[in-house]
Order: C-alpha cells, then structure tokens, then sequence
C-alpha cells in the first residue's frame, strides 16, 4: 500500500538526524551506503517483531515503514527477532557469525576512537537480584562506551522485599517505564524468560540461578574464534567442574553449532559431565571422549578451558572438596605440552586452578577472554537497541 | 539603575548559548520567542529566591538583572519560588497546574525525540537514607532523560553511622558541594525540611519517614487529570490502608484544592482514615463519605484508589491484618461495575489487593501511573534547577 | 629515526580534534599555543612513563611521538611520571605546586561554566572494598564536572567474597579492561600499590586501611594555601587524635616539604603524636612543639586543624574516650583568641569536637575544604588521563 513512496527526505538526512529522528532500522539497496534506522523511543514503546504491527504516528515514519514491508529485496529476517537475548542455544550458527562481527566493530571503537555516542539517548537498567559485580561492570562499561547511560540497580531484591511481595512482572513493567533496555540477573532460573513476556523493551539475561548465562557462552565461543582463527575443526578440553559449571554447559551447546569439533571432559570424579550434555553432543555428532590425563588432553586441543571447582558445591564434604580442586591444575608444565597456537581459557574468577606463573605465557587468555566480554556486550546492546 | 540597558548581546545567542552561559531565568517580551535562561552554576551556589540578592561579577550578568528586575511587564512572582519541594500542601492549584503543563511537555521530550540536553552539565545526587528503588530509578531517570548526571548514594546512613555521628546537616553541606540539586529519602520526618534550610542548593524530598512524598501527591493527581481529563467536579474512592497510607492522606490534602470533589473511604475498620484529614476535608469544603460498600462506591466513582495493607503495621496480630487485606479486593467484579471512563489506580508496589486479572482492561490505570512519576520529576527538575 | 617528521596534519587539528583523534601529552614550543594532545584510548593500554616505549600502530601517531621524543627542546620531565597516585609522600613541593595550579583551574571549569567536557569519552571505576560515601561522591563528582563518566563499585569487597577468593591483582586485571581509570579504597595497607604495580592504567589511592589517603592530604595542604595564601612559614596546629588520625600524619609529611614550618601538637595524652613523625620533622629542619593549651596555640596558629576522637581506636575503655573527647573542643572561646586572617580546618565528618556555632565565623574553612578536595580531585584526573 506504501509501494510508491520513496522517503526521499529521511534517506538525505545525515546519519546523526536519521538516529535522531527515525531509530528504525531498515536497509535500502538502492543507495551505495548502508543506512542504519533504528526505532523510535515512541517506537520502542510499542514495538514488535512484526513491523507492520508499528502504529506510526507521523506521516513519513509510514513511509519508511512502507520501505521495510514493500520495498526490501534481501532478507533481513532473522536479524530483526533480536528482541531479546535469554539464552543461549536460542541463537543460531548465522546469528552468532552476525553478533561476532559486530562485537570486531567494537574492539576498533573502544580502541581507536575518544567515546562513541552510538547509543546516546539511550538508558539501560542493571537489575540484579544477586550481587554480581564483574558482570554489572562489563554491561555499564560496554553502554557507557557506546554513548549510552545507565540506571544501576545492585539491590534489586529489594523490589519483592518480605513486607512488599510485589511480583517479578509488577517490576518489570515499572521499571520499563524508566529505560530503554533491562539487563537482568536473577537468583531463579527462568527469570529471565518471565521478565521478557512482560517487557515491551528488551531484555538480557545476565544469568538467571542455575539456568543461562548468555553472555558469557558468546564472549567464549568468541574468543575462541578470535584466538584461534577458526571455530569449524576446533578440539577443546574442558577441565574442572563440568557437573555444576554453567558456562561449560552453556559452551557445549554452542560448540555443537560448529563442524567437525571434538571435545574432551577432564574432571574429578565427583563432578563429572552430565549425560544431558554427552547425550546431546552425540545427537549432534560432536566427538567427545573423557580422560583423567590433563597432559595428554592439553598436548591435543587447540583450547584448554578451565574452570574453578566450586566449594559451595561440596556442603560440608571439605575433604572431597580439596581432593577434587587439587587434581587439575593447569601450571607451566601444562603450558610445555600445549602446542604453541593454543590457548588457556578460564571465566574467571580463578583461585588456584591456574597458577599465577602461567599468566605471563601468551598462550593465557584469561584476561583476554573478560576483555571480549565488553565487546560482545557492547554489540549485543547495540544490535537490541538499534538494530544490525 | 539599569533600565536602559538592552542586554543585546545576551538575547542574541543561540537558545544553547543562553543555557550555557547565562542560566538565569527570565522573560523578555519585547522579542517574538519565550527565551529561557536559567541559573549559572556560580549564581546557584549564591541563589536566593529574590533576584536583586544575587551578587553578579560579570558586567553583562547585572545588565540580565536589570531586565529582570525593571523591565518584567509580567509576573512570574510565585514561579520563582520553587527552590525546593519538601510538601505536597506548599503548592497551590495554580502552581500544580503549571507543573502538570510542564509535565505534559515532558511526556513529549521522553517520546519523541532521542534524548535531551535541557539539563546537561547538571548533577543530581540521590542521598537515600533508607532503600526505595522504585523512587530511586524514577527520579535517576528523569534526569538522564534530560540529560542530567547523577551521583547515587543508596547507603546514605553511612555518613550518619554508629561510629561517625554526623548531623544531617553537616553531610548536605558537604553533598551541595559536589551536586546541583539533592533528592533525598529518609527515615525521619522533617528530615527534608531540615535538609533545605541547611542547603544552598535545591532539595526534593522523595519521601521522609511517615512525613511527606510530594512527588508520589503530584503524580497521583496528575494522573487524575491526565485519565479523566478533569479535577474539579471528580469522584474518588480512596479503598484500603486509609490510617497509614502516606499516598491517600497526601492525595486528600491536593484534592482540597479543587472545588466539587466528592471523597469515598473504603477500608477495614482497623485502618480508617483518621479525623485530622476528615476535619480538614469538611473545613475546605469537600464532601466526604465512609463505606463498607466498595461495589457501590466503585460504581459511582472516577476513580478508585486501592492501596496495600501494610503488613508490619499490624505486629503481631496477623488474624487482624488477614481478615483486613482480604475485605477489599479490587477483581473483574469490581470492573464489572464500574463506569467505561472511570479508572483504578495504585501506588505500586500491589500484592493481591488488585487481581492480576484486572490488568489487562483499559481502565486499570497504575502502570500509566507509575510512569507518570517519570514525567512529574522530569519536570521538577526542570523547574527547579533552570525555571519555567 | 622520526626527527624529520612535522606531524603537520595533527597540530593544525582543533583542539577538540586533538583530544578526540589523539590524546598523547605534548607540548609544542614552535607553536605560540600549548598543545595539549591526550593518550588515546588504544594507547592507554600500553602507556609507559617513557614515550619511547609506546607501540604505536597507525603512521602518523609515530610522528607524534617523534614530536615528543626528538623535537621537544624544553623539560617537562617530572611531570610525565605523574602515573598513579599511591602516597602523599612521592609528591615533591614543584609537583604539589603544579597539581594546585591545575586544580585553581578547575575552580573556574566547577563555577563559570555549564559543564566541561575536557574528559569526555573517559571512563573511571570507583573500586570501593569499605564504604566511604563522602571520598567517592567526591571523585565522582569530579569525574562527570569534567564530562568523564563513571562505573560504581561500593562493593567491590564482592569480588573476593569467601566462596570466590580472587586475588586483587585478578580483579584490577579484569576491571582495567573496562575503564580508563581506577579510584580505590581498600581496607589493608599496600593495596593502592599493588593495584598500580598489576594496572596498565592508573591508579589513585583512596585510602588504603591505615595506610595513606593521598588525596585527603592534598586537599588539606591545597586549603591551607587557598586560605592563608602561603605553605612557607606557616603555623600550624594539629588538634585531637594524633596518634590514629591517618590525615595528621599525612599532613605532616607534606608540611615538612616547605620552609619556616612551625607545628604544634595538642592532643589527650593517649593519642599523642606518635615519634616517627616527630623524628621525620625534626630530620627535615622543621620546628614542632608540644602543647596542653589549645588558647594559647590557636592564638598563635594560621591553621588550627581540628580532628575527631575516634571512638573505636578506645575499645572497651569508654571512660578514656569520654575524657580524650571533651578536652580540646573548638568553640567560639578559641575563636576570640585566633588571629584574624586564621582558619579552622578538620578533614570531615566532626562530633562535636567543633561546636556548631563556630559554622558562622568565616574562619571555619572546614566545609570550603571539602568542596577543596573536589577540584583538588578533578585537577588529579585530569592530570592522570590527558596529561598536564
């Protein structure tokens, strides 16, 4: 019904009034540059997956619109479900291709430039129900960075305090009328999902209890790509607690996206991969195979991931506990079987599990690793908030 | 002495130039556009509600003066007073109108357009004595989406800790150092008030123990006005927690204001409203009724305003505080017989009092509420830190 | 091996384009306006004290560096060791003077203007392992009067909670991934010089335990020479709890950088002045005394420099705090006997060591010192991120 109208005056505009004005992003072929529109904060507020159910207001927003719906010779689909990031098998091997060259954007505009102002305008809002500092600073960092601001909330429990009792969702759909996008972190698995059926606006899960941590399973697959060159062909052991380790699981999943990938599980007995994961890689026709040799193991894979055993796992069983934390430790000697393009990856925080001498090899990209967590972060808010 | 200057220079610059430089208020009719000015940083710190005490140092500031203090063919006289807002009774009709005015074009800013700069330079500090995160996101909201910074303080009792025994006034005269404006929430009634007459600098009293919230006043009318289009004339049915609600004591003292107001108290007998507001709604004139009725009332209401019982106001007696929580519920029912233009509204946070069913009908007004504060704030900032 | 390079294209650049594009300290004498050229973003990662060392990626940052490392014909040497700020004591007297300069700049940006932007687009982590609500609202304050932006971490003791263990060196690592610049305050004595020992980025000390306040002593000395108008030849009186008060001692190691320093110390006898100081005093020429008679040495003194009895260095034994506590109180009494141009500092939060009719006489310097240590702040950050 738009099919004629060519929107002549927005497309004219500069890319700052565009982001002014419009935020809605749409691409147009016709033109040499690629033009990034992205929603409205009017928009934002009623938005939806389906363009078409936009109610404009103003007589040229139906026009860029009718661009979207009539005029579009290339697929855009997928891209535009960005609504939320829950978790992390939700996205497809394209999708985080997609995300990864975004997060490469970023590594230039952190480095090269003195502050984007990508997202200014924009508001984000840290909701965390559990204290988790290292993950709140990432966020805050990769919107500030961007140009955006932030509402922090580190006490966030004290919305559903004893006295008050209010609900998840009465929160959300207050605290949405304050920002243009949740970052949440939530004690209960499944928060997160709860939190988006509510949400006009988007949300991101930044770990909800034992479920998903998103975020954290992309910055991993990243660095991988970024250290290694390749995520096709990989061999990855990972080492420690694999039985209560979120971001083992959640990498395991995402491994399976990938061609010809062979991972190894290297743990203690007591907290050993679950079958979940080992029924479902071999669903996927990912190799996998356990060992107890650390040194075999590391002298093999491209990634030697490793991860801390968590003590609160372990109750009172204290003995169990020093015995399993011992077993593995990557130390100089592991470094002198890794072949010389690997690498040592870790989540963070480490206690002993790596020892502090390891840290001066190239080969540890630990540090590293958290860094690409900003990245990603930063191309994940821009990608919800205005688009790819 | 200075009538026969022009201030030429001034009136000339860009709107942009005026705020950064001049930040003085005033209105000069002899030119076609309303031009704003507001406070500079160095007058604020020497405000006085009076312009003729401000000591200038530059020659053009006085000759701003001087078109302020001789050539005003207008009045502005009461506007200028707003140096803090510490009680929701201090504000007169007019000046609650011309609040709500700004508030609208607020509404306006926050949608519309992608973030503005009316307030940037300005630094807003959130000195909560007690946590309210909902108060808190509101106000640090309000003034990012105008461009404002903010410095928070959630863990303001520090200052006051066991150890350090600072006087409340002694911190906000350190905190008016680093901070334009102080939004603060205490335990203590009177706190506020203690506040700004220690302060230079405006303060905004987000709530002082079993005091005041202004700002919670406000936008309960506003919202009023904004979902039934009217104030004098309306109907309200004020349900549930009547002896400890700050909320529904306050909104009777602003509903005073206007003529023909009709009030409804509907709640348990253990929590009526008390005389003192009874009394002062008789001496002004405003009719009022008491009811066990709440369908009857619903059904001739504008609008009912259901509130939480407050648990901890009931100790030990958690019989009493069942059977009160659960007498007046506000379900479909409730709906049933209300009129299509009434609406229900609700402080937030809600519990049961308010069925979720409810939510989705038209008239369920309380999320529209809430993100009222949002504009309510927006404009009181504006008003307090550049004028009207 | 650059010294043919002119670097044309950098310093025909605004300044603006400069801090934006360039960021690297220089100072350029062919040209009649300092240039001030900031470390980038990129560069910042890498920053040494000595140019040379910088790997610099793009061409023309290479001339750049040529600028400074082969054309530079004058000394700015000392200047750019300004790295972190650990200890008051690694400050000499021509640095102090310089900070003081910058930091009387810094009064104009806070006053006449609407807001600087001079640390746009930097990025500061308050880093906060014991709370201390005053120290960080006055960094952050500091940092967005600059237009710099800020992530908060109050608790940051989170970090290295029991069930997690992450050594300091692991958090510095991973937050200077995402900021420019790091205020801390930690509870053990030595943490400042770690972090910096670990940081690539800088770091400023904000109390570390027992240990130094740098910052605080600073201000103090910055104060003393905003209110009296000379450090040479000044007397002082250090009042109250010598023994404990981290801000005395820190004093006066700075005050013994000057000449004709006379001290004098008036304490309880269970928290006198503790030999160490008196010895370094005595080593550096300068004059000090001990005195029971607060009239007499405040008759005497250009600074009485009041400080609190801290209640939890006496333990159990309440009766010596109550008697340490009331013995030198600052009153109007003392203010009868001071000379006219005298002042009375205390580092902030007092009891009642002053009495609070002493607020009203300009001699009571206390609450301008604390505004003092904003811009003494500000100075600091601006020194640290762009250079001098």
């Amino acid at each position: 019904m738009h099919s004629s109208i060519p929107a002549a005056k927005t497309l004219q505009c500069s890319e700052n009034f565009l982001f002014c004005q419009w935020r809605i992003p749409c691409k147009h072929h016709s033109h040499s540059k690629l033009v990034y529109l992205s929603q409205s904060s009017f928009l934002r507020n009623k938005r939806s997956p389906k363009w078409d159910k936009f109610t404009f207001i103003q007589k040229d927003r139906i026009q860029c619109q009718a661009l979207k719906t009539e005029n579009t010779p290339f697929s855009v689909g997928k891209k535009f479900q960005l609504d939320d990031v829950i978790e992390a098998q939700q996205f497809d091997r394209d999708t985080l291709s997609a995300i990864f060259e975004v997060a490469r954007d970023m590594e230039k505009i952190e480095k090269n430039s003195s502050g984007s102002r990508i997202l200014r305008g924009y508001l984000m809002a840290t909701l965390f129900y559990e204290p988790s500092t290292r993950t709140r600073l990432s966020f805050e960092s990769a919107m500030k960075r961007l140009g955006g601001e932030v509402l922090t909330t580190e006490d966030a429990q004290e919305f559903s305090s004893a006295a008050k009792g209010e609900t998840l969702e009465d929160t959300i759909r207050t605290v949405e009328g304050y920002t243009d996008i949740i970052v949440m972190r939530h004690f209960e698995s499944g928060a997160a999902q709860r939190a988006a059926t509510t949400a006009d606006i988007p949300i991101i899960n930044a770990g909800d209890g034992p479920g998903q941590h998103p975020t954290q399973a992309f910055l991993d697959v990243y660095t991988i790509e970024r250290e290694i060159g390749k995520l096709d062909g990989i061999r990855v052991g990972l080492v420690g607690d694999l039985a209560n380790g979120r971001t083992v699981r959640s990498l395991a999943y995402l491994l399976a996206k990938y061609k010809d990938v062979k991972v190894y599980f290297v743990s203690p007995d007591v907290v050993k991969m679950k079958d979940d994961i080992k029924d479902y890689l071999t669903s996927k026709g990912v190799e996998w195979e356990e060992s107890s040799d650390l040194m075999e193991v590391a002298s093999r894979c491209d990634v030697v991931y490793q991860t801390r055993i968590q003590r609160e796992r372990f109750g009172e069983n204290i003995d169990l506990y020093e015995e399993a934390r011992g077993k593995y430790i990557v130390s100089p000697a592991v470094l002198e079987v890794m072949q010389k393009h690997a690498v040592i990856m870790h989540p963070l925080p480490r206690l002993d599990e790596i020892t502090v001498d390891v840290d001066r090899d190239p080969r540890a990209a630990y540090f590293r690793q958290a860094k690409n967590g900003l990245y990603i972060r930063m191309a994940l808010l821009k990608l919800l908030l205005i688009g790819w």
